[in-house]
């Protein structure tokens, strides 16, 4: 039996489209093999939807699912965001966890986007962070639903990799307790990122605070935190843009703490 | 006199949002007050086009144009490939110079995008590029046109700070003839970014090549340069984004060339 977009499993599916269906449901969807993949192998996938000729294609994928179901084209097509998801959207279990698991980890390295609206910017920082070998992203205050299509797809797999929280915008305090030195980013910070990588500060672990492009971090998280640290600016250019701001930090991170 | 979107002059303007036409006119759009602020700083403003409230808004801009012209809000949106423009459209002279003029300057830092057709990526990569302190970007092969109006966006402004360059994709002896060492991206590089920073190797003067995520660089830009460099990935990830690795790599040859 091939579903359309009328079955009512599909129509259930596609619903996960809207963040309050999937705060209801707990659930999301990952469209496009190596998302899928990724999810299967962290054992979060619910429900496999495939073509036809994805079944064949992706046929490995298909045999790990719990459960895996053909769909028409028009199908599918109902329920991916993107132009072309190769034949391929999972139903997966939601993978966050509490702030509290996540710093019971000790991790070394985490990132903290605050209140960042931008789905696209904040599934590029969790994938720069995973590869940066941060252990947990924290999702803080009124920022994205990390389980957003656009935010899933930025994040290219990384979203199974990390620790992902979702919790309040007051984290400071919790990440101090937990050992962690915090770091805000500010084009106005009194700390240049090369002197703290020359005076050997970035060797301890860090969590960095990153905020919105459009207005930067929330002044009670500025206020908070231990620095105030500015990326240094030897050109004509105003600022980086969140994603290499981001990455140029949590990679002078990586680096002190090799 | 409030010209409309079918004035002439709004009309022969709006043509240059495609790039044949930018081509044949040496011309492009910049869009909003900083863009504006940079061309006009850069004295390359042909003409200046604003609706009434940003001439108020705006005056000091529109008093530094050599033609200020008022549109009204139809015409200006006729210009603008944004919702938000702020009332500002300006006609500007293309900036990019040749090779051979860029490489006289003997710039330390080089940042080539080879073969990029993804706007967005190529303007973050100029920004990225002049805060690090690039002298010059070059636009290498196939690559986008650096002056379509998302890259001009992304540039936020950088397209006015450092030398541009267009440029056949052959541009690896002309880089090392300049005193320039040519370091390749790659996710397979048989060097290590954090090792090459390590080893001193990031203090000569450099010119990175950077390839689009799908494809990486083209081989012969791979065999033809002096190092293949791949970013250490400490985590899950299976990559960074481009942005994200360009600024990583940038970034360590501006600290190491400090």
């Amino acid at each position: 039996m091939t579903f359309t977009s009328r079955t009512p499993r599909v129509v259930a599916a596609r619903k996960l489209q809207r963040r309050r269906d999937r705060d209801q449901a707990g659930r999301f969807l990952a469209e496009g093999p190596q998302a899928v993949r990724e999810a299967l192998a962290s054992g979060v996938v619910v429900e496999l939807f495939a073509t036809a000729a994805a079944f064949e294609r992706y046929a490995e994928l298909a045999a790990h699912a719990p459960v895996a179901s053909e769909v028409s084209d028009e199908g599918l097509e109902s329920l991916a965001e993107t132009v072309q998801p190769q034949g391929l959207v999972a139903v997966c279990e939601q993978v966050d966890v509490s702030l509290r698991d996540a710093l019971a980890k000790q991790p070394r390295l985490v990132a903290v986007v605050a209140e960042i609206r931008d789905p696209g910017n904040a599934g590029t920082v969790l994938r720069t962070a995973d590869a940066a070998g941060a252990g947990a992203v924290i999702f803080a205050g009124d920022a994205v639903d990390p389980y957003n299509g656009k935010c899933v797809r930025a994040s290219a797999g990384s979203l199974f990799h990390v620790d992902v929280v979702r919790t309040a915008i007051d984290v400071v305090t919790p990440l101090r307790e937990a050992g962690l030195q915090v770091l805000a980013t500010s084009g106005y910070g009194a700390d240049d990122l090369d002197t703290l990588a020359d005076d050997g500060a970035l060797a301890a672990p860090t969590a960095w605070l990153f905020g919105s492009e459009a207005h930067g971090l929330p002044e009670e998280l500025l206020d908070a935190a231990d620095r105030q640290v500015r990326v240094p600016i030897y050109g004509g250019a105003e600022s980086l843009n969140l994603a290499a701001a981001a990455a140029v930090c949590l990679y002078a991170s990586a680096r002190a703490q090799r």
